[in-house]
């Protein structure tokens, strides 16, 4: 942490400083510049409110922080790459893992259906949101527990994992019954009594990036999780909010090499939600993969006009089918293939 | 609604929109347009989700919402301002009401001190915060129920009502035990289970801008509110997240009379952590009342250099006093005048 | 500058890094922390290059800037508030100047009829563009030289000074023939070689807020008028681009206590542009008042239904008038009353 | 256009605005909607000021576009995608063009030695900046016309075509003299003189998209300069702001298929400003890559640390020549291969 003075601090200005420091453990040690005087504060930081309060002080112009404040998702506490094992899937083993299904569970017939084809196509998780977030009180809200006795049928039905979206701590304990990955929304990135309720649980969790969320706020976020006791935090990029309207949000994929470069968890992209047109998702899907994804999120419907939610975002089976081959394509040319599905896994690794 | 079909549709595909419709019941009524076909969907939409769906189905080029998506918030609803009434204190009723005091709560002689000292200046309603949303996981997270006590000991202390964050769809009895007013963060504006909660309590809720809310998705939320019965609700314009670096954030005064013109709801400012310096708070305390805010959320510590949380950005005893002076003018000068203190507000009652 | 080096950089890297700093008549200073080095560079930096040259070195982790990047432009610069005389009418004296007129300037009569109304109101300067910027090309451009005469008619008419855009390097000569003030509009707020001609005028600039620009971005466009000698140089916040589409951009009404604490030049607010709403003119209008503009910028136009460009943004002139009414109060309030007119002024000094 | 009127908008309300479409030769179409009429304008629009007129009128909720606003630009005006040749080298035939080189030329000898670096790595055009836009008017703002000479220089030495901005239209002249492609920065995209003179040249132009541009907006620069005469235009996608801190700006890969399918313009992206960290840059250009880019503009200096401009973004001639292997395969897979080099082209042309 370093204090910059103003310009026209006085003595008393940096001697109040120097005792504030002192008070947290701190020690301060004076570099004298000609315009201004900066202390350098050395120590164990182990409040992080002495920033803010060091910049209310008189004379202090500024205070930096040097160090990151996340500790256990950075690198510099786990240098290699954490690799999450999700009912035999690996995530963030170097190859990518592609979750699939529908935005909404609207049925059973309908989420086995749509299992059934995206992991005849190749995906290695099924999505199915049993509970949704929606901005007006008055859409569709999903079929709660309902909905995810259907997808543990699609999860019979397939054999693979599921993932499903948790939006209150009330449900933290039903949903993880059913689901073998915990998604926590977009929306509820910053909700903190639902993160360390997660951090609780022992099934991984998948934090999605919040609309406005920097990338020091999401890793904070993991922090939370990770802080009580769950190591299993995947990251999902999915769009941020700017001012262009032409995309439902911007995918930020340079989020995506950023994070590898400050943490060691996974990061997945969503070209669904974070272009909000079918059209765009292949494109952006090949994207995310050349940059260095580890996975990815596509919402799959069997008939997109007719969804319960997000409809103009999600593919036919026809549309992901397709992508899949593209990404195959894609994948052994960055060298980051795609990910076996578990039943190959598992003869793979019986051979 | 509007459906624009695109330059090349075809027949057919203006049929199956208009059989689309009909399924929602709704019936379209076509208006050709030289470059291309516009289909009106005349009847009350009952599906919000109506809109996604048919933008997705072939030949449709865009689906143009033209009513508002909210009802209970809206002026087309009720044409008349609502004013809540907070202990005796009227909020809306063309009066500014100013809710004043620490970001946590420290201590009980911490709380009361502050407290006295925003009476003794004018304030009407006391703030202070338990339970607190911090970026990370290390911060100061707040007394909690301890706090709580503190905070009705101080409503004791002075006689003025209180408000209080909840954070938690678990915490809302808890703290409707304690609180006048319950208010819901900028970071859970979308946190809909927790809205749904204070929406079946009978408490007044203050609900915060997100950081990156459009004012139709605020609107939303406070309609997640109203359509569990509650009316009384609050809103609180604190500062939207944007590219400037300066401030905090940027203090969208703007949305005030957007606000008020589409909804019949108060709204106060929060200009503390809008702007995030105590030294910007009284200019946009001021130029939020010149723009017709119904009241203000202003931070006070007694010793904002050790506050806890966001010392930079709270106000000194005698900082505050000067500002409710300050306001005093402006409200004459705008006609919309400082409201009175609940005991005034008695005695004038009695009187 | 401060030079914070990465935890795993060798003593090889701090030499180069001092090597560098050297080569730059800089003397670096080392500060030791116990997670990594920091080291402070003292001297004056001439090359403002420099630092992100040693930001790309080998070991640096960053390189935090502790000065501010503009000179002449700040208040380290010039403590005291530049006062700017524009025929008669002072800016940045503690007065509110108001400037109207149309957006663009369609006929003779047009522009008289207009500029008398806004006189009789009380404005003291006169606004009209000839040059007009427009996304589309195929939109109304102004009249050009034309509107300029236009507006001489207006200025001989009222008796007050008159300002118009310059758009084009080209232009400023022919311009500032005509003009009082000239301004330079957002998109050109970088548009350097124009602000190089236009500082080698002798005629006030008005430099509007870049859509994107930060503050310091802002300042540094002024830097760059007034480092070619022209001191100048009037600020104008009118809107910047966020995601919230219920404006036609956000006013930031918190750059203008900024910029009064980091510069000494005047500034004022743009209520038209920043809203694009006739009805949020007022209110935002007081509100940049009660926040402290030196000055407004107002669009008028006798029939907004049929204004060649903004028409719906701007003020009738009944609306105007009460607009005035209303602003008088609200500056006896904050103690910034309205300028005199020059013709007042005149009388006043004369008397 | 849709004109939506007000719920309580009066019969003389609807009369004046069919009116008013009258005098415009448009024909006002009914359409009663049980909440609100809604007239549809049928007729070809020559005035783009007709939309913010009528959207003024007594009576008008909101004026609503449904045709595109730009033209020649548009895929409508023109399916097949345009091709442009640049001395040898088609951009937009669906190969990928890589043009590299210095952020700002510092001398003929760093110029050439880098011209031919990238040559060897096979890049198909040379960049080099002679005019620099800088933030500060204190940075190093390019050579002028002794840098243009340099880059000829290097044109000379390599046989590849070179491109260079241009930022004055006093320069344009002196700039096409030298230059086989003139670019057009991030600050001056609405720089409408300037893009009326490039549009007068026969010379094609690279437009870079403005900092916080639209795609609508870009697409209707790039409609100045179509409207002028020239249709070679290329669209460069080069970061948009947002409020990330991490990367310089946000690169914005969704906009290039959405471009795509708007228009028939090649389309190009920046990694390097885009992203402002060199280690960015390749992940970043090989999702451009992936994403449908027609090009990359890619900055290489041969000693990053000592680059008079944007450094810390610059790749080394090693870095370099690493990107384009690493682009060949990906190039392979998505079945957009690199570009051949022009002297390759005439070879194959002649063979």
């Amino acid at each position: 942490m370093l204090v910059v003075m103003k310009q026209d601090a006085t003595d008393d200005d940096v001697k109040g400083v120097l005792a504030r420091l002192k008070d947290a453990n701190l020690e301060g040690h004076l570099s004298p510049g000609e315009e201004r005087v900066v202390i350098g504060a050395v120590g164990v930081i182990n409040d992080p409110d002495i920033r803010p309060a060091v910049g209310r002080m008189s004379g202090v112009e500024e205070v930096i922080a040097i160090s990151r404040p996340y500790k256990l998702t950075g690198r510099e506490f786990q240098p290699e790459d954490t690799v999450i094992d999700v009912g035999g899937v690996k995530i963030g083993d170097g190859t990518l893992t592609v979750m699939a299904g529908p935005c909404s569970i609207e049925s059973e017939e309908h989420m086995v259906a749509t299992a059934c084809a995206v992991r005849d196509a190749g995906a290695q998780i099924i999505r199915g949101g049993a509970f949704k977030p929606r901005t007006s009180p008055y859409s569709f809200r999903g079929l709660g527990e309902e909905g995810l006795q259907h997808l543990a049928t699609a999860r019979e039905a397939t054999g693979l994992p599921v993932i499903t979206e948790v939006m209150s701590e009330r449900d933290v304990e039903v949903v993880a019954r059913y689901a073998d990955v915990l998604q926590i929304g977009t929306r509820n990135m910053q909700n903190f009594t639902l993160l360390d309720e997660v951090g609780l649980t022992r099934k991984p969790v998948m934090l999605k990036r919040g609309l406005t969320a920097t990338i020091d706020e999401w890793l904070l976020a993991a922090e939370y999780v990770m802080a009580k006791g769950n190591r299993d935090v995947i990251l999902c990029e999915r769009g941020i909010r700017t001012f262009e309207t032409a995309t439902r949000n911007t995918l930020d994929l340079s989020a995506i090499p950023v994070v590898k470069r400050l943490s060691h968890l996974p990061i997945i992209s969503d070209p669904s939600h974070g272009t909000g047109h079918w059209y765009l998702v292949e494109p952006m899907a090949r994207a995310s993969m050349a940059v260095g994804a580890d996975g990815l999120m596509v919402e799959v419907h069997p008939s997109p006009d007719h969804a319960l939610s997000d409809g103009p975002q999600s593919l036919t089976f026809e549309n992901f089918a397709e992508l899949m081959e593209s990404l195959a394509k894609v994948g052994e040319a960055v060298g980051h293939p795609l990910a076996p599905q578990p039943a190959t896994a598992l003869a793979m690794a019986g051979g």
